[in-house]
């Protein structure tokens, strides 16, 4: 168990090292050498987890696509999550900012590729799976719904990197959502819908404590049967 | 008059050789020789309107903001217009293509600056006037939804770049206008709405018309005055 989770930590440290390098120096210039430097782990702990320049970008691009959502009553809440989650992390979090700069670059998804399919994916799939409970309006195409938000959140991104650093972009999205469910929730959903531009940000404090709560118990276990191994 | 007409028709294709330099080479490893070359004019000829790299990148930037319209019953069509027509120009005209380019590269925009501030500005006076005739939903906030419009506009367009090289551009953009107007306008507005795919080709071929009358009466006006002058 100790092992397994200093693999996981030595994995994060790796990644936040390649984010730092890829942000400052850009990805084509930047080097493993310099990302080891960073990282402070040794030659083979970053290549036990990723063997490439390229392994390390898909490695952060990965780790946006994977992020976990709390289940929610109404699937249409899970797919306004998955954004509001998103514009909470980039300005705070190096590794999704990364995974974000990365996906969106022309040349260098031809190596590593890119989050946008699977983000699209997963925001069509939840889509569907609410407009399947009725919680959607019958007009909704969820593929084109779900390319155009997607789509229309990386501007609204970009847009507000170039205009305040980030500073704003939680505000931003909630302008984006709120634009934009009305005309594709049923007025019933919409009066229960949190589009409010904090969201995100109580999402992630609701990951956080469900992640160290899982900690706790799992080292609550491991105590107790320490004595009957020792 | 025929020299006028020379010389703008000598600043459209510096303009567009520039457009085609940039596009095959990127702004930075371009150069002024380079663009004369492709331009096929003089140096003198090139100088005359444009003295330095960066004068070229500002009047390619210009050449998308002075962009003219028809003007139309509902204000907030011609809102809406605006961006119908940029999308059907974006894959046709080079030098609005380029235009977009340069103005979302956040290094190139320290050099010659950007086209969004000028268009957010126009969006935003547009959807203003909008509103003051009541063709607005009163809770719109002109600034916000202008700067929303625009941000998400370019995330819709970067998309539709990546996934078809913009042969869906026009579809995409109708589909972000048609996500968003019920929020925006009244809805005996809406019902008068044009927000069809189309839209931008027809806008475009009503300015083309209204171009070459313009052209073919200053012809006649000229011939009329000749043989007086002559």
């Amino acid at each position: 168990m100790a092992r397994q989770e200093r693999a996981i930590r030595t994995r994060r440290a790796v990644l936040e090292a390649a984010a730092k390098v890829f942000a400052d120096c850009g990805y084509a210039a930047a080097t493993v050498a310099d990302i080891l430097k960073v990282a402070g782990t040794t030659k083979g702990g970053l290549y036990f987890h990723f063997d490439s320049k390229e392994a390390l970008a898909r490695g952060i691009i990965e780790a946006q696509v994977e992020q976990p959502l709390p289940p929610q009553d109404l699937k249409i809440q899970e797919w306004v999550d998955q954004g509001m989650l998103l514009a909470y992390q980039l300005p705070r979090d190096p590794v999704v900012h990364a995974g974000a700069v990365l996906s969106s670059d022309p040349r260098g998804r031809e190596h590593y590729g890119s989050a946008w399919p699977d983000l699209v994916q997963r925001s069509v799939r939840t889509l569907s799976e609410a407009k399947e409970r009725g919680e959607v309006l019958g007009h909704i195409v969820p593929q084109q719904t779900g390319e155009l938000l997607a789509s229309a959140f990386h501007g609204v991104q970009l847009f507000s990197q170039l205009e305040t650093g980030l500073q704003d972009v939680e505000h931003r999205i909630s302008a984006l959502y709120q634009h934009m469910m009305p005309t594709i929730a049923t007025p019933a959903v919409l009066t229960r819908l949190d589009l409010s531009a904090d969201r995100g940000a109580r999402l992630n404090a609701q990951l956080r404590e469900a992640a160290e709560e899982q900690a706790t118990a799992a080292a609550r276990a491991a105590e107790e049967t320490a004595p009957v191994a020792g």
